[in-house]
Order: structure tokens, then sequence, then C-alpha cells
């Protein structure tokens, strides 16, 4: 078990009609005017962000708002935030929405301070020294920013995805969790909320430090929880008791707790954020085409973890770790498709014509050459990976040109 | 699953040498003369308390010291350290020790501003409304007290052990946890450590709420840790990565993520306390010998949740809950006794003559008509629960002295 510090002071309000504490809490953390943030028109027109208004001006929150935050946010809405923030001298920001409403609120809140180009942050050219106060009424579980010290942005112009992660400055001061915002989730966006939270899990479960097993059982437990609920929550989107536990397990999967005394591995997110900058693709879905077939490639190259996971929580009984893990991987590629109806290939993905090169290239050019902690993975390696997440059709044309490329350079 | 807030904002230093950073973390949170709290010489003589002066002095804050505390800690010491920390002018307590010790420094950390007897708290008289800042150096894991908002005292001339809870104001704001300062512990020591962290555990897990998975599954992941964890560390006291994982659960088992969103138990705590009370016997030792009869009393009229600990955490196969129940209540009796060399009846404890009346009576005295919630105990359900602690020497005795009773009233 490695040293580390822990330090996750949100104050967590959850459960039925907790919204209506949003001023209280806002205003507890040393709010007066506050800049929401958020994304669809739909927290508009369900009448929550009213709701949050009044809750705000009743304790004499001024409040300016900021909407349009797509998934995936961008750079362009941040430079926005930031200027109507400076203009309207906000003190804090309420980010309403899920995980790229509350990042696009934290890059806002790093920025209104800064004097130069908030973008230094992500491009590591500088560290932020202060940040607005962050509160957060979350509406799609999934990224677990709502607990968490990070932020993830994409630059437009070069299709960057970054992040930026302190704990002391990020850390949303407040969240507000009630499970009746997450009602109206469709089937897609409860799947990839789910799908995020298992792999912000088993980035942390994938980890090469020894004699972590408190963390181990914490992370399987949650894993078999997530197992058990999905199609409950599937089933019947209005069940309290299944939104609830999602919710909760979405913010323990990526507060940190999960991470507590081992090297954290995030070559699958690494992964995954290439496809999304490149394609566009929903994080949670293309998270769905990485995970197995990282887990695929562990299985022949590193099993011990992965047949550890396919025991405790998947059941397998298969005494050797390398059947053991091909069964582990068998089962999660089940689960994602049958129980979550996940995409797991890039075909699937709509991604019809991968280009690999590119992905393998700028991949190492953001990561460096080497990636992962439980595993490092070399170019080779990660082509390797991106491979596995072909169909087929696409198995076979990739065979082609490389026969063609293989007869030109003889 | 019920509305709960959860704030935890204890700042966890946990690892090798981390007690190096005392003097900046208790300066960070404000302290500028320090009362330390101490029990036995044994952290004078081993050199830890001068290492903490010495990283104390580096930043300049000055130190009181107050040692003595004992087992089951006692208002005296508490009246002698807020009449020293008010001579002295402290401003900031730091607990050197275990639970006691951190009890002990959070009730004179209470009682030095407030005007009254501090003893009002404990008896219900008034609500504390501030706090002197606790920081930690936990020596001894098991009562979890460094990461909760609690302190258990007990009063002398009563024989009263009573308990306030306040997280805004009796979370520690620091703990230091450095896995190598448990290493002296003893087998003893260790052990009783283990069943207080399973009860913290199982006081929540025991819940009459329904629809908890996650944090039934989180904690099911602490219990069997531990189970695992125990015979490693009683096996090489200096087994680094054992004692660290129990340290760890010890805190994660009463920081209150277990009781999220549930209603707690506490039952066989409040039964445990008369016995220390009355008898003086060591807290996780009395655990040992109530949280088996409470399991085997459930298992005839609640099996459920007992049931399903045999299955998740014993792997028992019954299918019929009660009969999955009684085998839990023989797993844990067997892990208690085999493991931990724990004993598990008043006379293996000490208490060669129970006074059960006395018992049952303080107890609802203390507690009211009925205790716990996942299931209402009377005073008749408690005596039965206290009788299956008793001997088969001492039941003899018991029916005996009720025939010569009935004969007497006939």
């Amino acid at each position: 078990m490695d040293n580390f510090t822990f330090y996750a002071p949100t104050l967590y309000e959850f459960g039925r009609g907790s919204e209506e504490k949003t001023g209280m809490l806002a205003f507890l953390t040393g709010s007066r005017r506050v800049m929401i943030v958020y994304g669809q028109k739909y927290v508009k027109t369900n009448g929550l962000l009213d709701r949050l208004r009044m809750s705000l001006d009743a304790i004499g929150i001024e409040v300016v708002e900021l909407g349009g935050v797509q998934p995936n946010p961008v750079d362009s809405l941040v430079y926005k935030g930031i200027e109507l923030g400076r203009n309207r001298n906000i003190d804090g920001l309420l980010a309403v929405g899920g995980g790229s409403v509350i990042d696009t609120a934290k890059a806002i809140a790093m920025g209104i301070p800064y004097k130069g180009d908030f973008w230094d942050f992500f491009a590591g050219k500088a560290l932020p020294k202060e940040a607005l106060p962050v509160g957060v009424v979350l509406t799609v579980p999934g990224a677990g920013s709502e607990g968490s010290g990070s932020t993830v942005i994409t630059r437009e112009e070069t299709h960057q995805k970054l992040s930026v992660r302190t704990d002391s400055l990020l850390r949303p001061r407040f969240a507000v969790l009630d499970p009746e915002l997450t009602f109206t989730l469709t089937a897609w966006q409860t799947s990839c909320g789910i799908v995020d939270m298992m792999s912000h899990i088993l980035e942390r479960y994938f980890t090469s430090t020894r004699g972590v097993e408190v963390t181990d059982r914490l992370a399987e437990g949650l894993l078999m929880s997530l197992i058990d609920l999905a199609p409950k929550v599937l089933a019947d989107p209005t069940d309290y008791n299944a939104r609830a536990n999602v919710e909760w397990a979405s913010t323990l999967a990526h507060n940190g707790l999960m991470g507590c005394g081992r090297k954290e591995d995030w070559s699958s997110h690494a992964m995954e954020h290439e496809l999304s900058a490149l394609y566009g693709v929903t994080h949670g879905a293309g998270l769905a085409v990485v995970i197995p077939a990282w887990m695929a490639f562990m299985a022949h190259h590193k099993p011990s973890k992965v047949a550890q996971l396919g025991r405790r929580v998947f059941g397998v009984e298969a005494t050797d770790d390398r059947s053991a893990a091909i069964e582990a991987v068998a089962q999660m590629r089940a689960f994602f498709s049958a129980v979550l109806r996940m995409p797991l290939t890039m075909k699937a993905l709509g991604v019809d014509e991968p280009d690999i090169d590119e992905l393998v290239s700028r991949l190492h050019a953001h990561k460096g050459d080497e990636l992962g902690s439980y595993y490092r993975l070399t170019p080779a390696d990660t082509r390797q990976i991106y491979e596995l997440m072909l169909d087929e059709s696409q198995r076979a044309s990739l065979a082609e040109k490389e026969a063609v490329s293989g007869q030109m350079s003889a």
C-alpha cells in the first residue's frame, strides 16, 4: 500500500427534494452572485432551473445564467463563461447537469481569477493557484465530477481532450444529489453513465500496487452493486432506490476513495479520449468498446488482476489466471452488450473507418511513449488494443491494407 | 434508501513517516498553542511524543501535555484537561493514541469554550455550539474516532457511559495514520480493535432501510477484507500492508460512509456499554460477546440481514434465511474465537456473576423502553440476549435461581 493523502470535503446533500437546499448551501459556502451553468434547455423547460433560482433568490443570491454546454465540453464556452463571469463579477458557480456541465464550471472557476489563458492549466504550462467555489446539482450521474477534483475539456481547434486535477481547488464545495432528477434519463444515457462509473472503478482497481485488500474489496463491492442495479434501473427508470444507489455509486467511484494507497492506471480513459476527440463518440459508449479490449490484451500479458475481478465479481471458477481473465472479459462484454445495450466494436460505435495510426500517434503525443501503470503500454501495445476494437469486416479490411502495404514495401 | 447529508472533511495523511507532517497540519488547521493528549507512558518512552513535539516546535506551535488517559475514558480527566487548557490558553488539541485518547480530546475541545459543565452535552442538557480543532496521530486503530464526529465518555460517579455526536464540530481536522506506529500493539489490542471495527460496520449493516445495495456491498467488502487480514496481522505484527489495510478499514468503518442513506442500529454497542460501565471490560472484547448473542437472537426473530451476511461474507449456502442466519452466527463465533482469540461468554470476559437485572434496567434507563432500529428490543428481548452471553455453568445457576424465586412466589 502506498502513502496517500485523502481529503474529500465536498458536502453531499442526498435524496428527494434535496435541491431545495441549494440556496442555503451556496450561501454557506460563501457565494452571493452565482453563475448557473447548464447544458440542454431541458432543465429550463422542466422547471428545475426556476426552482433553483427561487432557492437562490430566497436567500439573496444573485444569478447569472450560462447555457449550452455540450457533451465533450469545449474550450469556446469556457472562454465565454470566463468573460461573462468577469463582467458580472460573480463569486461562485452552480453547475446544473452532468459531467460536461460540471467540468465547464470548474474550468471557468479556475479561469476567472487567472490573468493568462485558462488553457495553460490543461496544456501543463501553469498550475492553478485559486478558483471560485463550485456547487453542483447533479442530473446525469456517471462522470463523478460532482465529487472529484478533476475537469476534462476539449480544445476544438486541435481536437485535444485534456484534463486538470487539483483536489484542493476543484472539488465542489457541495453537491445536491436528488435521484428523482435522474428519472427522465434515457436508457442510453443511463447505460453510458454506468459504463463510465465502472471505468472509474476499474482504472483504479487495475494497479501494480500490492497489499491493497481493503480498496480492492470496496471496488469489487461497487462493481457488483452496479451489475445488480443496472437491469433494475433500465427496466423501471423511476425505481427510486435503484436510481439512488446508481447515483451514489457514481460519486463514490470517482471521489478518490477507490484510489487510496494505490497507483492508478487510466490508460483506457486515455485511449477513449482520443476516440471522443477524433470521432465525437459518447464517452461512456467509447469506454464500453475500449475496456474489454484493454482487458483482453491484459488477459494475455498480465492476467492476475483481471482474473481476480472475474472470480470475485463475476463468480468465474477457472483456477489458472489466464483462463479466468479470458472468462472475465467475456462476462464484461456480455454485461455491456446484453444488459446495457452498449456497442462493443468501433463499427458499432459508428466509427466505420478508424485511423489507428492517427489514434496511436495522438495518444502517445499526449501521454508519452508509455502509458498506464498496471502494465506500461508502448505504441505497439496500444495499436494492438485499438485493433481488438475492430469488428470482423474492419479486421479483414485492415489485413488487406497491411498485405498491400507489405507487398509495396517488399 | 433514506435522504442523508454526508460531510467528512477530515484530511487523512496516511503512510510511513506521515507523522512528520503533524506540525504542518496543525498549523494549517489554525493551531498555535496545542494540548497534546495521550494515554500510556509508552508514547513518551518510544520517542513518538518527542518527534511530534519537534514537528510542532519546528513550525512555531507551543505545546502543553496531558497524559494518563485510560481505556473507557472518564470525566475526571476531561475536567482536568478543560482547566489546564483554559489556564494555558490553548487553541487546538492533538490526540496521540486510540479511541479513548481521541474521545477525551474531543470532550475537552467542546468543554473549553462552554460556560457550563461539559457533561451537559452527554446528559442531553445542552447542544455544543463550538469546539477547538482536534488533530489526531493514531496509534491504536479500532474505535474509528479519528474520522468520526462522536465521543464516548464514562462518568465515574454513576458508571454512565454516554456519547455525543456532532459531525460539524467533532470530526478531527486531520488524522495522521502511520501503520508502523501500530506494529507494537499486542495480539489482544489488535484483536479488540478488529472486533470494534467489525461492530461499527455491522451496527450500520443491520438496518431496516430497504434499497441500500451500494452500502451493503461496501460493508460486506470491508468485513471480508478484515476477515482475510486478521490472521496475517496476528501472525506477523510487523506486516506493513496488513497493518495498513486494517488501519484504513478502521477509519472507513466509522467515518459515516457505511451509514449513508440508512437507519443505523447500535443496540449491540448500547448493550456493551453497560457491560463496560459496570464491569470495566475492554470494549472490543465485550463486543465479541455481545454481537454473536445479538445475531443469534435475530436468527430467530428477524433473520433476513443476518442471512445475507452469512451468504455474502461467509459463503453460507443454506437457502432458508433462518438456517443461513444460524450458520452465520456460528461462523462469526468461530472467527472471533479461533482467529481473534476473543471471549464468547460473560464468564470468559471475566464477569463471573453478571447482574442481568441491573444490566437490563440500566440499559433501558439510558436508551428508553425500546432500542435498536433493525428490530426494536424490549427489556424482555435484551434480557434474553444478555442470557445468551452466559456460559453453561452460569445458565445452570441462573435456572436454579429462577426456580427458587418461582417457588418463593408460588
